[in-house]
């Protein structure tokens, strides 16, 4: 129906005849001429439609906004100092011959380039919102960003092989989304949270390298920028080591995000261990185009006055500072919204010391209330420590160890940002390695996996699996980018006898692992290769490259935070003929009455 | 960890050291001497471990089959006389130098070159099963299909764009999965049975071009060779005329062959309409590497005194035959047999004429009980007419058309292959067009959509919409290939108006409408380019190439015909609690009680 896109003409095609497909995204008439400004996919371009052509002129006046018509005619150079030198095709027009209009439309609820619409109006009329330019570039990035960790993981030899998405329940990790079965009453399939266990047998069956790009399920209450279903790109691989591993999948979103987005990241990328990045971030997916960094003080304040101090630094907590430079400037009204912040974090109070002067460490050079609570001793390690120079803010977190990590991480990210702390990096990656391999729940007294429990521990800390837990590292790897997690995986236990024993840490007894589990003991059993691989979070990794506010700006069709698809008004009621042919019954009667009976 | 795939090293390779992985597929010990074939996803290759090396003798010594090792050694050419011409590997061994247990293995609950196994066997050990190289072919040769159709597309300007699994449930079409919602207490989600609204809304939304593959949900009965979730290579496009989608589709489809399995499909494909392939094959997916055809003889039948024939001849029945050259050679028991096989369609029997004179269209020529019962004319236009030579036999179906065409197209598929009336292609794609836009339901007395209700009707058979629907003819197209349709799809109603008036035809009033399709109709109304489209099945599409018995042999995980998975025990029992969150209770008491509460 056409010869080319509408955005894709330019000064090479002058003097051809074209014919275009597209919407009407603005009509001017002016000086007797009808200025159409024709859309598709591919951009824009001006199409004029002058009296000369009185048939093609009477259906020009005839259009309004969002019409889908054909156009027929001559590319020409426009008349000097008309040119749109912000668009591709800010050279060129076509002089409309032939103007045909394949539909009409009604006005839209909205127009294409109002801001501050609702997201609510956005979901409801989505078809409309994906009009949008913006959202056709995030979808067309998004697709773009698939296909570059295909071509990729084509090259290196994995192999895409579908998993299910019907598959069974597991009590472990978050909550599933269930699928009640007609043909086996009582019985539910569950959708997947993530193909892990299909991906390590595929690896058992030796396949080598498997990787796919899927959609996974968690039916968890949507606080935080979530979707009930989204999309991985999952990977797992045979006789790899956690070096190669995690090189591989460096070398994976370099590509990507060349290819993608044109970007280049760093190589390597850093790396930290775990205790390295809490130590200094407080935060095991630290940004690190923030250049401020936290400082352990624990053990310089174990004898001080100051109880908010030395309370916890004697009782397994931790005592850390926050360095600002040149932060003796802030106003108290900036330290209370700090104060305010971080008691999002479970912080009590947010302490600091003004450095007036840093070469006296007394009430002399610092200002602060809690000074005098602190001995000279104290002070003199802090400043060292910290680096503190004349004219610094520090801020001090004292609590247990995760209270403390959490409110000085965020801090350090908010006061980087918004006092301009940082490298000037648009991207900084950062693997995090050497993860715990269990966390000690102290509500339900147990040993819990901090990855998973297919998890291989380190083998140097093998020996200390059962007699101290808590010091076993993991061959664990997260990828962080600018404070997100956006990817993450490890080399997976691949003996039986190994997979027993993190089981009885976790207290998974014999019977329940069979029960569980007994699918992957078996395949355990009967000849696992090493194994390990990790998993990407495909709309994150989008919405950052798009910088979207919310990865539901790169997802065509979103539920909200309710779990909703305002489109097409999913979940509805059902038939209650639906309901008796799954053998089950509501609880309650549905908000609505079915209107689909 | 390696250097090379087993399946790899030849004589490009002899004298380097090359470092392998895998599994033990044979231990032999012949004349002192150990040889091991090492098997991984590339292939085999032999070991050879000589008491030379003697720690390497007495690991080689240890390993039983399926053992996961890593060999390291130097390719060497085998003795002369002692090459394997079957293996890619053949010409070469590796004497090897350093041997590894990565894992041991248990006994194989069966061998991988066991055949008979009960598929409820081998599902149950799908790992296992997994392994075998025919299984490791079919899913290698899945996924290149796969990469084909993403390559092909890519390359045409088809976006993959992921449309939401979690989505409303639609009274049309199949029966739904239904997944609760825990946040909207009575409320439903539906997978989908394919994503027709959504690739529909994304064209008027002016992505232009769409496709992705995909997984589809249908809960019916798996009489067939169906699985409960299927994959679809889905595709839509904006501004293309019907011949133009189906040219497009029809390269790639030829594309895909010669990419993924070197096979070059003929070109351009045939084109029937659903009239004539009806008439010729009694099929709209006719094997066409049959040569038989039918021959419509109803009106020649008319006034016959043989009531089985002239009964459905005077009440809108067909009498069709089939001509089966030679066919007077048939025994007795073969006549009997086919007799039985029409009568799974319905056909309450075959009547038959064997022409031992061709040149004589009465008692003397032609030997049939029937044949006494039919004057002179309608034997001379029953020759005439299916060609009949002496020797020959025709069969007669004489039925409702629905009987008629599908026994004898069966009939004709059939003995075409056990007789060999073959053209010798080992391929025979064929489009099916010209699909009437509704067929009559008796049952219910209503019209409904033989595609589905948002399919085009031809431009020249719109004026007939609502005066005669039977005879409107549908912008809808299927690929047949060998008997099987692999795809099908349609131009899409466009606009709004054209879509209210199909809705009426099938009896879908106004405010049914709205609540069922309103976000579709709504997109129509905005400005939707004409657009069409089309899917195709990947499962089926890979086990004809497979040449598999059954689409379970090409997907990884698949349910069975209950629609269990043997591997993970899915569908399962959840608990009560699980169960309490979605707000519904079991009408019945699950089978087993609950192992994972």
């Amino acid at each position: 129906m056409r010869t080319h896109y509408c955005g894709q003409i330019n000064t090479e095609h002058l003097d051809q005849t074209v014919t275009l497909c597209g919407w009407v995204h603005r009509r001017r008439d002016h000086g007797g001429v009808i200025f159409l400004d024709l859309r598709d996919r591919e951009g824009l371009v001006q199409i004029v439609c002058d009296p000369d052509s009185p048939e093609t002129f009477r259906t020009a006046e005839s259009l309004r906004n969002e019409y889908v018509v054909r156009v027929t005619g001559t590319v020409r150079r426009r008349p000097a100092g008309t040119e749109n030198p912000n668009l591709p095709t800010g050279e060129i027009e076509v002089l409309c011959r032939e103007l045909e209009v394949l539909n009409a439309a009604a006005p839209l609820p909205f127009q294409l380039d109002e801001t501050n619409l609702s997201e609510t109006v956005r979901l409801t009329h989505r078809v409309i919102d994906l009009r949008r330019p913006a959202m056709q570039a995030n979808l067309l990035l998004r697709y773009r960003t698939a296909r570059a960790f295909r071509r990729f993981l084509d090259a290196h030899g994995f192999v895409d092989i579908e998993t299910p998405m019907l598959t069974r329940s597991t009590p472990e990790g978050a909550r599933d989304y269930l699928v009640p079965s007609r043909v086996h009453p009582g019985h539910f399939y569950a959708l997947p949270q993530s193909p892990q266990l299909f991906k390590q047998m595929l690896m058992v069956s030796g396949f080598d390298r498997y990787y796919q790009i899927t959609k996974c399920f968690r039916d968890e209450d949507l606080r935080a920028d979530r979707q009930p279903e989204f999309t991985q790109v999952d990977i797992e691989t045979s006789f790899m080591t956690e070096a190669q591993i995690t090189a591989l999948a460096e070398a994976m979103i370099r590509e990507v995000f060349a290819e993608a987005l044109g970007v280049r990241l760093p190589d390597p990328f850093p790396r930290l261990s775990y205790a390295e990045a809490m130590a200094r971030f407080g935060s095991d997916k630290p940004d690190l185009r923030v250049k401020l960094e936290l400082t352990d003080v624990t053990d310089a304040v174990r004898d001080v006055a100051f109880k908010v101090f030395s309370g916890p630094a004697n009782s397994g907590g931790l005592v850390m500072a926050l360095r600002i430079p040149g932060g003796a400037q802030l106003t108290r009204g900036e330290i209370d919204e700090y104060t305010k912040f971080v008691g999002i974090y479970g912080a009590k109070g947010l302490a600091y010391i003004k450095v007036n002067d840093a070469s006296r460490p007394d009430e002399t050079g610092l200002q602060s209330p809690i000074v005098k609570n602190l001995h000279e001793q104290a002070l003199r390690a802090i400043l060292e420590r910290t680096g503190a120079q004349s004219g610094d803010l520090i801020f001090f977190g004292a609590d247990k160890p995760k209270v403390v990590y959490d409110a000085l991480g965020a801090l350090r990210t908010k006061i980087g940002h918004e006092k301009g702390f940082l490298t000037g990096a648009d991207w900084a990656p950062v693997w995090i390695t050497d993860f715990p391999m269990f966390e000690y729940d102290e509500e339900e007294k147990r040993w819990t996996a901090l990855h998973h429990p297919f998890t291989s521990p380190k083998d140097e800390d093998l020996e200390r699996l059962e007699s101290d837990p808590g010091s076993v590292r993991a061959k664990a790897y997260d990828l962080a980018l600018n404070g997100w997690e956006i990817g993450g995986g490890s080399v997976r236990i691949h003996r039986e006898e190994v997979q027993r024993r993190v089981f009885a840490v976790l207290g998974i007894g014999e019977e329940e692992a069979r029960a569980k589990f007994g699918f992957l003991l078996d395949a355990l059993k009967y000849g696992a290769p090493p194994h390990g691989g990790l998993a990407f979070g495909l709309d994150r990794i989008v919405a950052m490259m798009a910088r979207a506010e919310s990865i539901r700006d790169v997802i065509a069709f979103p539920k909200t935070q309710r779990a909703q698809c305002l489109l097409t008004h999913a979940p509805s009621p059902v038939d209650e003929k639906q309901l008796r042919e799954l053998h089950i019954r509501l609880r309650i009667e549905p908000e609505k009455p079915a209107k689909n009976a």
